[in-house]
């Protein structure tokens, strides 16, 4: 538990999500497969609410997003999204746009690494959460689809019209975000948006793998270069080269920089210790 | 038509392009086809003008830029651009650059999707106007030449040193705006300069395509699509977040959105208005 | 010798690389093979010195930065780097850490474009002096691995979380810079990483071929060209068409556009001055 901890409790129980923790890593579980991990309002503000607890509390070093059934997740609801909103003001469709913008800013600033096992379909918001990830670990039978304006909105939800050309570049970007397309598991891989391809019904597993290798390295400094790489998209050159220089500085004063200098010098393998 | 319109008349017969318009789609031909459609001071006057009428009028949806004959723009005259500017003063020269800069960016703000239809030659400032549409729709004649260092000139022309990385990333757009060498259709598709890849002779027809399927559509959600890809491109994540929920907010109180409930209620296709 | 030229003296005797020059094009090389050219503080100081030097000289028009023996530069020495900054305080900490990062915009900001010729490992440090500069010409042996987090860093270093998602996206450069994994010439090339791949062993020959075709063409488009990647980088599309309007007016007053346009006329090759 983080010395930085106030009055606020912890919840006990989330119920739009499923959530498992095990030595570090936490698993979250987009888990209503019936309908294929369809989004609703209590599943935003879960993801929202559980990564600022979770950033808080300092305990975990990487978390899992991954989906139950037959894809990892289809987006917002028809009917307990787009529906309701059909109903709602102003203020509150601005309320409910800010938050499913929340939970893609907590995923690009939580200090751990974040791990997208997709397989299936990832579509709608499901991509866009997808593509905040740090790594989109994908099997063969993963399409993504950007599908906002086939409802008549915009490409541009949740982040997706910043962070997508950053991720494929300004021609795939708007190709995707303007005509929503499904991309498929070979052209995904190919422009960039997939960053492990596994083997068919392997996402899970190795999302996992990963997950537990973050976990047990040298945490800060996978914590710190997630920070810096978000960070830089929105910094210039000079002012960015100067965060680096301190952030090393800092790790440099860090236990496992000495550990590995020592079990390097041992010629052992380093025990991290992730600080 | 808008009614933000004041006195400002339409240009009745644009000199320096050919100009077709059909149900909200315009087609912007460059007819100089013994010339390789090269630019001349005119041009450039046209497009910028064309763009700016087209922008306020409201009336056209998408637009197809593309070129006759052989190829699709050998980029500025070298006797009527070349040539005459030899003989300018700062000023005027200034007054050049900038005009060119203003077709860009007119091409990158104007509220409808850009789509350039390419085959043959997409040269110098015609590889600007090319890269800086939404849609590249080329066919296996394409190559594309940013030949700006090959005249004496920067490889930065009418923000090309600005989008080119943005499309391509950093290192192909620095070997590209330096060297100054054509790019042809496959290395072009492989890095991300190509939209879509059609047979010889087609992008033409795929571009009118792909136009009034845009025209057709969920206009206005494409435009807001559009207009958060250019203007995210400046901003930092968070103002992003929050741009997109403004926009989703405004989309989610138009027609589109409850025309696409209704539809998928009614498992009918949706009537899109655009709007 | 240039103008603006002041009283401080040029170094005669670079002790941490070797310098040789011939007509425009510099070449230097890391020149410690038996230790993989791993770097030294001497071995910072003088490239961040040099560099310096020849940006105010404005003698050299293009620079080449090569590796002797097994490999391109294995980056900071375990013993010589890592071993003592353990003792360092945190003041000497961020001066080492500024010094390398000053290396990276001295790289990025000096008025000539710079090669990497790479053959074998390009690590570490290595890595990222490999990834600023501006053409990156490699062999097959060629493998680059940022792998900052294998010594318990962050992946941040130098630049390199602005830099790589600039030039690889942000999907490719996030699994790059946290997991450290080697990336060889194949995938390299396929993400953008190499801007030429060249047979076995050719990597220095092609790059100096690449110099002396730099050094003896239009040296001042090339510069101005690089400058202006550089600095687009980190601006908005409405200045980045202003300063490249700025930029070609310029240039439209220099003397290699009009020889251009003479050659042109008089159907011969030009005459580059670069100037």
């Amino acid at each position: 538990m983080s010395p930085f901890s106030g009055s606020a409790p912890r919840t006990e129980e989330w119920r739009h999500l499923r959530l498992t923790r095990e030595d570090g890593v936490a698993t979250v579980t987009l888990a209503r497969p019936d309908k294929l991990n369809a989004l609703t309002f209590g599943a935003y503000a879960d993801l929202r609410d559980l990564l600022a607890e979770l950033s808080r509390e300092r305990s975990v070093r990487a978390l899992v997003l991954a989906g139950e059934g037959r894809g990892f997740c289809s987006g917002g609801d028809v009917d307990e999204i787009i529906g309701a909103t059909l109903s709602m003001d102003t203020a509150e469709l601005l309320d409910f746009n800010r938050m499913t913008g929340q939970v893609v800013r907590a995923v690009r600033e939580c200090p751990f690494p974040v791990i997208a096992a997709v397989h299936g379909v990832a579509a709608g918001a499901g991509a866009v959460l997808a593509l905040a990830a740090d790594f989109r670990v994908a099997d063969p039978t993963a399409r993504f689809a950007f599908l906002f304006t086939r409802v008549g909105l915009s490409g541009g939800d949740m982040g997706a019209a910043y962070l997508l050309p950053r991720v494929v570049g300004l021609g795939h970007a708007t190709r995707l975000l303007m005509l929503g397309e499904p991309v498929r598991a070979p052209e995904a891989e190919r422009i960039g948006l997939i960053s492990e391809l596994t083997d068919e019904g392997a996402a899970d597993s190795r999302a996992a793998e990963l997950a537990r290798r973050l976990a047990d390295g040298p945490a800060l400094a996978y914590a710190q270069t997630k920070a810096l790489l978000t960070a830089e998209l929105d910094m210039p050159l000079a002012a960015s080269v100067e965060l680096d220089a301190a952030t090393q500085a800092l790790l440099m004063n860090g236990e496992d920089y000495a550990e590995f200098h020592a079990a390097f010098t041992e010629k052992r393998p380093p025990k991290w210790q992730g600080r």
